[in-house]
């Protein structure tokens, strides 16, 4: 949410969702400015402010946004409770900045529902199961939190605005013949938010796939339906391929030369896991001197804290030499059909190689091919790949998907 | 707290009373601007927000200074845990914006000391008994919870930092030849501050009188001793007079004519505090025509409410009619001694009459006389007081006392 004048339109949205009857519940994110002030201030008094307080402080952005919404709701002539994360029972983790949903035990926002209230809760935040501590969920995490509650209210939709009106078959800042599409299975959707589709966080979209909840992504300035995602069924169409998406967010880390002997990878990564680093692609060659050569892409920030840890371990393992190139980004075809489909792979290389676009790496699961590039060449490779397809507005017959 | 400058400077100040090897309980306050930011921003999405989400939105306040405080001290090399009102367990009745304090269960913030962590507490907040919703105690609320605190958990004294450097025998603004007290009894201050003197809260000063808590009332820019509020003793000077208070804050209604018969002034004041307007002086005089004119003071601003509210009560009772004056204040004057010293209303009044200020309403407790003149007059009265009981610097035998 934007302003003031954001949290009065929200309140329009929403008392028209519950004058139809509906019984509402709305996750709230902190206002824009918000979080930004309240991180500067955290940087203010501190080099490197403590995980509990930093959460303690960021979940006052909520609190104002759905303090005020409630305010704004009452002001037309509805009900309405907002509620923190405790309060509305999201139990988590006790990892601080990131922690991960446990438990959701929603008495009082059933109980509100029951009263006739609209219920307003806290997205991005929880409270720790152990600790008590106030937590919070890390990127996407209001996302999460709407999902979550949906399922354990056993709501028939979890509906998330976004500034976009949905999910397209690639990001039509860079595609300007992609389509929106009607429909999206929640494996699809996965692997379209794992490739940089941002308009839905991988986390948001996991939980629902496991807990079954449907999500309806639309805009926040239309009325008009955006993109359903839902658990794949027969009824639903099968595109070979539903979109392309891209990511430029990562970087991708080389370590040359290692020993190869069981173990290591394991160590490596073992390394990157405890130190809350999220490896995304990993790749291994090995090579013909008994040494092989791991490479895996991460988040770019997260770069120089992951050469920090490797120099440490790799003198243990024997590693060569590492290198950390942040000049790369990832380019992802994805379609359900894709696994009854051979060759689509060849075809994917085929059209980047006729567009002059060189592969780095490559990363394929079933509904999935990944390609790691340039990062200057990455406007070339969505363009080729999604034109090869056929997934432009001309032509639109094979499939629709993705990315804001 | 002004700025992440001045929780700087707070942090400063918690590490040197901690490395004194004392357990430390910060209760804060939000920072100066932001709750009239956040009141401004309630107002342009309601024009009148429901009591529990602007307590809800009020707390997002403590909550940034607190957490934003326990970084700082972190970030000096101590460990700091921040808790809200809930959390600290200050378990108040659910009235919101003036919450009172029923019980104090402060078993996560005894664990933390325990554990060698500066505490850090939400002031002016709480969690209600019953619908476990989040309360604000109202004006001063930051001060109670400190007092209450330090009572629950036996600590031997309640700082409270201001930005004046005690209490003094008179408002130096107005009297600069006023003198800072060393110490005054809870029974004074307490009258002091209900009498206008802004340095500490009533509410506060009550409860620490009735739990026997010593206050330390001193300034946040210097580390000399304030003055200390603590229970009378034989050995504690008993000055006849400690000072002269002021109060510009209220109004004062009058009801004219009203018959003479039981129930009608319980019947009138019922109606105040079921609407929960603080009455403060009353004063009646009986007529000779079988009516009576009943006075009282209360907020200024609630003075357009008060009158809505006897509009309907005094044609119920037969009163004549009812007027509201905003241009009055009142004028104190307090001393354990006066109880024991005959006279001393006189010799106030003499003081008045000569300075030439006009009496207009007259109430009494053992230790205090309290008169409401012109607003006016206000500086000629405190000033002519003063003088009149020799309290200044250089006539300062009598005694010490008030208001900043």
């Amino acid at each position: 949410m934007g302003d003031t004048d954001r949290i009065r339109r929200v309140a329009q949205r929403v008392e028209r969702a519950a004058r139809d009857g509906n019984g509402v519940v709305v996750v709230v994110s902190a206002m824009g400015s918000t979080t930004d002030r309240l991180v500067q201030q955290a940087h203010e008094v501190s080099p490197a402010p403590p995980g509990r307080e930093l959460d303690m402080l960021l979940t006052a952005g909520e609190r104002i946004s759905m303090s005020l919404l409630a305010m704004a709701i009452h002001a037309r002539g509805l009900t309405a409770r907002s509620f923190t994360g405790s309060q509305a029972g999201i139990i988590t983790d006790a990892v601080h900045g990131k922690a991960r949903i446990l438990d959701i035990t929603p008495g009082r926002i059933t109980e509100a529902l029951g009263g006739g209230h609209v219920v307003i809760v806290a997205g991005f935040q929880g409270v720790s199961r152990e600790s008590k501590d106030v937590t919070t969920l890390g990127r996407g995490g209001s996302d999460t939190t709407a999902v979550a509650l949906a399922a354990a209210l056993g709501a028939p939709v979890c509906e998330i605005y976004t500034d976009v009106d949905g999910v397209y078959t690639a990001d039509p800042r860079l595609v300007p013949a992609a389509q929106r599409l009607r429909e999206v299975s929640h494996e699809e959707m996965l692997e379209l938010a794992a490739c940089g589709a941002r308009v839905l966080q991988v986390r948001s979209v996991e939980y629902a796939r496991n807990h079954g909840v449907d999500i309806h992504v639309r805009s926040s300035f239309s009325w008009q339906d955006g993109t359903w995602v839902r658990k794949a069924t027969k009824t639903m169409e099968h595109p070979i391929i539903s979109g392309v998406a891209h990511d430029t967010s990562e970087g991708k880390l080389v370590i040359r030369r290692v020993p190869d002997k069981p173990g290591v990878a394991a160590q490596i990564f073992t390394a990157f896991a405890d130190a809350n680093i999220n490896v995304d692609m990993i790749v291994q060659n090995v090579g013909d001197d008994g040494t092989t050569d791991i490479s895996c892409t991460l988040p770019r920030a997260e770069g120089p804290r992951a050469l920090q840890l490797l120099e440490h371990v790799s003198s243990e393992i024997g590693a060569h030499h590492v290198t950390f190139d942040d000049q790369i980004a990832k380019v992802s075809l994805v379609g359900a059909g894709m696994k009854t489909h051979p060759g689509v792979a060849a075809a994917m290389f085929r059209a980047l190689s006729e567009a002059g676009v060189n592969i780095e790496m490559i990363s394929t699961s079933t509904i999935r091919i990944s390609v790691v590039v340039r990062r200057a060449d990455v406007d070339a490779a969505v363009t080729a790949v999604h034109e090869h397809f056929g997934l432009g507005g001309e032509d639109a017959g094979l499939g629709e998907v993705i990315a804001r």
